[in-house]
């Protein structure tokens, strides 16, 4: 559990710091989509680094909603911070013509999380910086998530926090009320709702994660069955590929 | 250090089968170069899997050379694998309208290495396939790779292998000379050599890593300082990415 948001806040910013600082790198470019995870990380990064060692990337595609554009352009605009609005679609439409190309929104979708990703690399690449991910934990534990895509960074600074204790954090940092009371969505697909692909509000998942985490893994509710499920299923995100160089 | 090379063939062989047998997947896409890595790497997984189990990809740039495509698309043949060849160019040039772009040789090979990434996880998400990756240990643990590119797979069957290693697996296997006695390069630029660019051959590579595993990562020769040097300095690319989740 994390601490009071006022500890919290302070605890995340030193590491951050900790880790810039030590790492040589000048500062940190975060992907901004309009959601609440994000708008926590690259308000966090802005107290902890200070606006000009922070960019913010808005990249959307065709299936972005205009409000989520709008939201993540007042926030880098409030905070401050450089940021630049590039469309992910030319990318995207390149795909269309692969041998064999299905529109699928699932494949599409890890797509554009991997495309996003090459687009934040290339930018911490020529600019020295350290791509910062805004994963949380309860989609880190759950697998919800591309592999190589937005759980892909270098940094990962709220990691430990469930996505309810996100939302406390948020509004302690004093996040937009539109921000945080829209739909949580992974946004790869339109009227995406993480809520309903999972089948479990947050509260739910993260109470049923919290008890799995105490009793050893054991599911003893049917939500607590549906989420060990999911943790199982997905293992391999959170795992190095398998491999046999720890066997010599 | 590996056994024998019909013991390693074997070894390797039952951990590329247990893997896709457990992950319930139907086989294996691999990117092949024409370099010597990924012919090991395919001529391993057909030969423990299956030819219909098998798909490689072919994914050269402008910048390839056509002895390269020459020698995987043969290599393929021989096997009587399925294969693909796609120019990766048209997926290249879309990033030249990224606001600032320049044009340099390191950003953009880092790009070819993700590009090729998310070519290979479509196809291995459309087709239930695993990403089968084609790194060494030699490049593993100096860090000569592009971070969630060419390092980034399901399933990574030689990383336990030194590249002298991997040598000594390619001819015991068969794989023809014209990839055995080629300059060992990652391809991301023209001319560009892994050992000019590393600074030592990989014979002294291996020694040095070699001497350095031995004796608790001390450092006692100028080239084993150097070696030391790249596997420090790389380390955040065999890490998961700097979290606080350790600590709860």
């Amino acid at each position: 559990m994390m601490c009071e948001p006022n500890c919290e806040k302070e605890r995340i910013e030193q590491m951050i710091r900790g880790t810039l600082w030590s790492s040589g790198y000048k500062g940190v470019v975060i992907g901004v989509s309009g959601g609440v995870d994000s708008a926590v990380v690259v308000s966090l990064c802005t107290s902890a680094l200070g606006k000009d060692h922070v960019i913010g990337l808005l990249l959307p595609s065709l299936i972005s909603r205009t409000v989520d554009i709008t939201d993540a352009q007042n926030l880098c605009n409030h905070l401050s911070i450089q940021y630049h609005l590039i469309s992910i679609q030319p990318f995207l439409d390149t795909y269309k013509n692969l041998p064999g190309f299905t529109q699928d929104q699932y494949l599409l979708g890890n797509i554009m999380a991997r495309l996003r990703m090459t687009i934040l690399y290339y930018y911490a690449n020529r600019e020295n910086l350290l791509v910062c991910g805004t994963s949380n934990r309860s989609e880190y534990m759950l697998g919800y998530c591309t592999k190589f895509g937005d759980n892909a960074a270098d940094i990962q600074p709220i990691l430990h926090l469930y996505k309810t204790e996100v939302y406390k954090l948020a509004s302690y940092l004093g996040i937009p009320e539109t921000i945080i009371k829209k739909t949580p969505s992974a946004g790869l697909w339109t009227e995406q709702s993480d809520e309903d692909e999972i089948g479990l509000p947050y509260s739910d998942i993260d109470c049923a994660l919290q008890a799995l985490e105490k009793n050893g893994w054991n599911a003893s509710t049917p939500a607590e069955k549906i989420i060990l499920n999911l943790v199982k299923q997905n293992q391999h995100k959170r795992m190095p590929p398998v491999n046999m160089l720890g066997k010599y």
